[in-house]
């Protein structure tokens, strides 16, 4: 038995283990998914790549399919083995984080659709290179976000939450670029004004990756720290 | 009894009777104060008026003090009474559905932020007027969405999700009027980006409200119809 499945409680019944490790599973699979559309979708816009950023649109239908699957999972465990205490947090907390997963998708596809937009517009790349390190940023904070849901590592998880302060410094300092490139030259501005879209799009993400953070601190703590100050979620981690 | 109360099936308990009502009634009362948040971040906006926009900031602290309690009573009602059934999608779709509404506040803040900055800059309102026209429009579907959710009445519900095309085409269309000023303007530039940003966060708010407006097909149907082609969700509401 891996490390992980000891999460949840042990039961008697070997097939109540099984589909909570399938809702794991599944959670983990989605979550890839989406790690690949975000780090896909900011390639795709680095490299002016229209066939990668259609692979990301083509994968967003996949990520929707795997939400509703899950949900659907979820109520059905509910209902059937009307689990208590860690198991329903477990179970509550991969539901609300499903959420935030497909939103991500939804975000990355913004990002492709830009991305698709510019090449067919060959219209320049200004003010892309001021976004990649945001987008790197990103990508790395879902990583740890997602290994952190993995692992029910909460300190990990509180890394994640104050790394989302790191985002928005870098977000706000490229903003800043971006404002000017604007000012400095009006012909640019509807070129730059898309790298400023994405530049949304990257922060969102880094929003949805803090709150899947949250999500695991709720569900191995069973405190909601949602809208907490971090020293409080701090305190809560350590204990 | 009121009408409202027959959406979900009789229990012999009348104290898991009571907890649903409850819970019906506390998500109406978030869905108010969210309701306000917005309309008054709008006015707060085009009045140019600092203490209406503090007191949409203040209220945040509610809707999410409100979002907890809701989850935590959807939490606890579950373990504790096992709902199954039209009861158990009721409970579902309410603790989805408080995701949506807190986000809905979050945009409404992010609406009177740039209010507060605006008044302090004392830097003109230009570009205001052009996003006056979506603002209504937001606030009207999100009324909808919740008499909806209120009433269980799929067919309104089908009607907001449409609604939702009017926004966009309507944000669209305030969008380029946006970017023309900006692009007329380079000086205007800071200022009419405040207003794009409001615009950005009522565009979300519509989509928050269809989100809503989807829940509560689920609850009344047991169809997830998240992702779903306008037409095959009309199929649904009309079985």
């Amino acid at each position: 038995m891996s490390d992980s499945t000891r999460i949840y409680s042990q039961h008697i019944s070997k097939q109540f283990n099984d589909e909570l490790e399938k809702l794991r599973a599944d959670f983990a699979q989605m979550g890839e998914l989406v790690t690949r559309q975000t780090g896909d979708a900011v390639t795709s816009l680095l490299t002016q790549d229209a066939t990668l950023a259609q692979s990301v649109l083509d994968l967003d239908r996949q990520t929707n399919e795997k939400e509703r699957l899950i949900d659907q999972d979820c109520t059905q465990i509910i209902a059937l083995r009307q689990p208590a205490a860690i198991d329903l947090r477990l179970i509550i907390s991969i539901s609300r984080a499903v959420v935030d997963l497909e939103r991500i998708g939804d975000e990355a596809s913004r990002v492709a659709k830009q991305t698709l937009d510019l090449v067919q517009c060959d219209s320049g790349t200004k003010g892309l290179k001021e976004i990649r390190h945001t987008g790197e940023l990103v990508v790395e904070m879902l990583n740890l976000a997602l290994k952190a849901f993995h692992t029910g590592d909460t300190e990990l998880a509180y890394k994640v939450v104050k790394f989302d302060l790191d985002v928005d410094q870098e977000y706000q300092s490229a903003m800043r670029s971006l404002i000017t490139f604007m000012m400095e030259d009006s012909r640019a501005i509807t070129n730059v004004l898309k790298a400023i879209w994405v530049l949304r799009s990257l922060e969102r993400i880094g929003d949805h990756a803090s709150n899947l953070a949250e999500q695991l601190i709720y569900q191995v703590s069973g405190t909601d720290v949602r809208h907490m100050e971090n020293r409080e979620i701090k305190e809560i981690v350590r204990d």
